[in-house]
């Protein structure tokens, strides 16, 4: 079970303790956070969507950036509610048209991020999310794919925080907002 | 531009259209269906949503289930405004509890589909989602899954359809229902 981060919000608590820990997965040691346990509380799974819309409706925000696969499950919803576009960010070769491509180090070896082409305009205003921010390569990624197409990403969105791997840090100046942090 | 099903709804025609043909990918011959640049226009997405949301209100389905990874973009909309709880069917290692599996054949080879134990209960009536069906071979998977697991897959629903490839006749006794069709 995630600790919760803001224990003001009762909704907090809920999604913390729906979240199951899944030891050794995908290696020895490290502690899977399963966010597949909160989608089968339809409660729960409201009140993660609803904390993330509450927070952005009215912001300006015209697009979000979902990365795959997870990314594609919370960002729609918030996409849908604030009445922006939806941009699949997703793994080299998914993608039919031309893409833009960002090769990174994340915790368990390398991978590589792609856009495509035109997804997002000069200047518009992005959220990035995903499920889970760890070392925070991902999101790194992801954030310098929209600004190399001239986007601004004004914050990632993430339901669970791993503050123990420091991915908050490399963000810079990218605002991040977690729901909860698990150690 | 795929063809709209039912020019009833002004809504479909908007849909059509919206989704970008992308000649010979992922080989030669195929003309790949892309819904990314759906997503790109709000409103083209809430259409798409909303028209599956009205289909499924009030019809006692209580688990939407999404085939990675499209599947999962318009999968959790559905089921976060029906109530239901939303079952992520995912490729090979990538659910880390315990899992059933499903071998299939699909157009460019052969594949595999998992869900994780306990995500469905017996009697449980399920929505299929997926962006397109095809030969039908994935989808099929997905049923067999949680039939296995002592589910009713009451319907499948996908936004486009390729009736050339005749999957909807493998699908045998599961309605299908689609937005858009494209030849």
């Amino acid at each position: 079970m995630a600790a919760p981060i803001e224990e003001k919000d009762p909704r907090i608590q809920g999604i913390a303790s729906s979240i199951r820990v899944v030891p050794h997965v995908p290696k020895g040691g490290i502690m899977f956070q399963d966010i597949t346990t909160l989608l089968l509380d339809p409660k729960v799974f409201r009140d993660t969507v609803d904390l993330f819309i509450e927070r952005y409706t009215g912001k300006d925000i015209s697009a979000v950036a979902g990365i795959e696969a997870r990314g594609f499950i919370f960002g729609p919803p918030i996409a849908l509610a604030i009445g922006a576009k939806f941009i699949p960010l997703r793994k080299p070769r998914k993608l039919p048209g031309k893409v833009i491509s960002e090769d990174y180090v994340l915790e368990y070896g390398r991978d590589c991020l792609e856009m495509h082409v035109g997804a997002v305009q000069p200047g518009e205003h992005v959220l990035v999310v995903d499920d889970l921010i760890a070392t925070g390569g991902t999101i790194c990624a992801a954030i310098s794919l929209l600004e190399r197409a001239g986007a601004e990403v004004v914050e990632c969105a993430c339901v669970v925080e791993l503050p123990g791997l420091k991915g908050r840090e490399r963000l810079k100046d990218t605002p991040l907002y977690v729901l909860v942090e698990s150690p």
